[in-house]
């Protein structure tokens, strides 16, 4: 995957040079481009922003560098990028909304930074997205948490192909808890269920705790999940006593 | 402020050096200490890590590097910090918690790494965040981009004590569309009210695009907004007549 970045601060990027994502890049398996836009603004002070129409305070990214940036970067003839741009009225990002990135052969992010755009920036854009309802002072750090979410998924990324199958929101559910040593840590011991080596008590345990965290902490995640005869008993049960039941 | 973030990739913050964050810490409103908490592994290997106790793929996070990690930081006598894990299964971040963290002397923040932690850590937090519904390889680029919502918010980081008042959900509305320079670019124009200096219309256009917006794309918002009589009013002819009456 080729994934271009435009951003007056590219050094907020070297997260991405960090971790499994920077090993995606040794492996190329992803391939990134950083894109100082300002070094496109066509005045000689090299502004990439100026004041709104109409009044009001804070600055605006102008059209232009935006638009002279962009029609630079090489494309698929083939395919289409999509364009991104990270702004609070977009669609919320989501598990479901990486996996559908991690498909793509190519990404651009569009990262404004400070109070705004000038609107005719969206027309280049395919996808408004926004990472959840606060504000940042710019596009980069919500660009680099998206592209982790979604380089991880791209097959060969993480150690083995399995490994993000387990992820919470994956199989709908929250993750139950896990333990590992020391089996005693300042008084608190390991549930004694984890160490009896009876393998479908433990999967039944984890398979409660799963439903019991889900239906205290996020109930919602469990209106669109397809449960089983087994979860929906376990639910059942979960409903009418409380907590208890599965202490 | 003091931020005190645990993890072993310190390099991941180098984003916070940089635009707002890194002026913040340049006035020494905000102090940042990252603790790589793999040097107080008590292990000859120096491991933060190990295999869940009742089988399973990937490794957690042990508790004894980070319980002795977080004894080390130096903290208030008079106020306990908060302690915040970010966890997919945690209290979703949002513009209000930003707001609320924002007033604090000190936070610190426990980033994992890979597939999770030790449940026993969780007796050390006092907020598990998610920052929303999907999966990353670690929790670095999250707690980033919690700080830099709440370092913004903090008196005399942004270049006017006012410029986080007119946010989108600071409101409760989305931002209506802006304009800045040139009035024309390549045959778009700037919706010709914004040129016209008539500041009781303009004012009204950005009210009703906001409210448009907002009504469009996340009338959620609109459930919990206390709408005075001229947004009522607008809001109930958007409502009526759709998209039109408002173009």
């Amino acid at each position: 995957m080729r994934i271009d970045i435009l951003s007056i601060f590219p050094e907020m990027f070297i997260p991405l040079n960090q971790s499994i994502v920077g090993k995606a890049q040794e492996k190329n398996i992803v391939d990134f481009h950083t894109h100082d836009f300002r070094e496109n603004a066509a005045n000689k002070q090299r502004h990439v922003d100026d004041m709104p129409y109409g009044g009001g305070q804070g600055m605006l990214l102008m059209p232009q560098p935006i638009f002279d940036t962009i029609e630079q970067i090489p494309v698929s003839q083939e395919k289409v990028p999509r364009v991104i741009l990270m702004d609070p009225a977009g669609k919320r990002f989501n598990q479901k909304m990486a996996e559908e990135l991690a498909q793509e052969e190519q990404l651009i992010f569009i990262c404004g930074h400070y109070e705004g755009y000038d609107e005719r920036i969206k027309t280049l854009v395919t996808d408004e997205v926004s990472l959840g309802d606060f504000v940042l002072t710019g596009g980069e750090v919500a660009a680099t948490v998206m592209i982790d979410a979604i380089v991880r998924l791209i097959p060969g990324v993480l150690g083995k192909q399995a490994s993000h199958e387990d992820d919470s929101f994956s199989s709908g559910l929250l993750e139950y808890p896990q333990y590992t040593r020391p089996e005693e840590f300042r008084g608190m011991k390991v549930p004694s269920v984890l160490m009896s080596g009876h393998h479908e008590n433990i999967r039944k345990w984890r398979l409660t705790e799963s439903l019991k965290k889900t239906l205290e902490r996020r109930p919602d995640l469990l209106e669109h999940y397809e449960a089983n005869e087994e979860e929906t008993k376990i639910l059942k049960s979960l409903r009418e006593n409380g907590k208890d039941v599965v202490k």
